[in-house]
């Protein structure tokens, strides 16, 4: 199929979830967000956080996201059930399994809220990087299917620096969906997961490695996500500490005007 | 009541759970563990993983933990409900829930595993500070009860550093529990959030203020964690983001010999 300006986003394709009653939806995974087994984590994450949004008493927007893959997702249909477990007047928390042919393979919390205005400040800086469009965009690995669809210009911590051990474990790049996507939570919470494992950049080779546990801090409400429209974000991702087969990671997600949309922090299995 | 050196730790007096049937388990919030209103939040996650850790199909040691502070908890009786969501070969997911007559007011997921020997490395470096032996205890205010229940000793960004604005949330403190009690999964994660609110520091100045959902990573597995002992941490938090109304945090917990025993993160609320 060629895919024309009015045909729907793969994203938007990927997150169609049907209503079976209370709460509860249906969806399926899609070919273009494979991973080399399974669909590509941050796609998982973008559907159960979408089946909150989407909830007819969902409250406000996210505020964090914690996201557990519990197990493998197959291949084809699944169902989620989005509870809200607690509805505050300004903040709403919620519970998110994902199950197939009844058996869980993953789940959420959630906290919604009415943002109000208050004090701001950003203590981080974002990383030096040159303009997007001055970097070269890396085409992935052709087995890995999920990453066609993201336009992604390594300033830092490339795929090709995967090439010999290296003491820091820090990726930087210009990242955004292809075709170009106006960002919204879901696509923010799918390019939170969209960094490869950072022991392939530490180890310098490839090895098993997947995220049991996910959680994102949004920074930014609908309408100043909204502001964003389909800009590259500039992304950073960094280890804290590697040991026992497990390592943790952190990352910050930076719009064009040095706004921080989101802070990410994951733990990933290895095997190495 | 005098407490002598055969009487139970007041963290286990307040850790205490009575089963009461299919992973359920009931408990009170006690006096020494209370904050300005209900009890302190690291005592309530402490208890959310305690539920968890002595669930009779518990597997291995916690790799994760996100704590989802609902409501406000009532000084009183409570029941959790542990569920381990699904079992793995060396991995097991678990969605734990605190209510109080009826109403959710906790939300929490962890992951477990059996951590196997990998390669390893601590990419992060402590923060610089002199031997806990030589740094003065900070004795709380009268008014936080809970803080009278931990040796702290800090290093930087203080108590009385809360005094006009800095562009800097840091703080960096030895703590361990007081009278000492030896390490374990629960006294860690009480540990996590035992930071004041970096608004606080920013802004210098108290304002209302709490978190809204935790996430720790360990480090260490139980063996490990045993050699600890009931040594001081090392444990430096910073903010990211202030803006509307919310804030995150990143902290790093360390033993006396540089082991990074656990990362934690956490979303607040705030209102200045």
């Amino acid at each position: 199929m060629t895919r024309t300006a009015t045909s729907a986003h793969p994203l938007d394709v990927a997150l169609e979830l049907e209503p079976v009653g209370d709460g509860t939806v249906s969806g399926r995974t899609t070919a273009d967000y494979a991973n080399m087994v399974g669909p590509f984590g941050g796609i998982t994450a973008a559907t159960m956080l979408s089946a909150a949004l989407r909830h007819p008493e969902r409250l406000g927007d996210p505020v964090s996201l914690t996201v557990n893959f519990a197990g493998p997702v197959a291949d084809g249909p699944f169902t989620i059930d989005a509870r809200p477990t607690r509805t505050n007047n300004s903040t709403q928390h919620w519970t998110i399994e994902m199950t197939q042919d009844g058996v869980v393979a993953t789940t959420a919390t959630a906290v919604f809220a009415l943002r109000r205005d208050s004090w701001t400040s950003t203590e981080v800086t974002p990383p030096t990087a040159p303009a997007a469009e001055s970097v070269e965009p890396t085409v992935g690995p052709e087995f890995i299917r999920w990453m066609r669809n993201y336009d992604m210009r390594f300033v830092d911590g490339g795929l090709t620096d995967i090439d010999g051990e290296r003491g820091d474990s820090t990726t930087t790049l210009w990242i955004r969906d292809s075709p170009a996507r106006a960002l919204d939570f879901p696509g923010l919470t799918a390019l939170c997961d969209s960094f490869y494992p950072r022991v392939f950049l530490r180890r310098g080779q490839m090895c098993p490695a997947g995220t049991v546990s996910l959680t994102i801090y949004f920074h930014v409400d609908a309408d100043t996500l909204a502001g964003h429209g389909d800009d590259a974000v500039l992304a950073t991702a960094r280890a804290q500490h590697f040991g026992r087969s497990y390592f943790d990671q952190s990352a910050e997600l930076w719009g064009r005007d040095g706004a921080l949309l989101a802070t990410s922090h994951q733990v990933m299995y290895f095997k190495v």
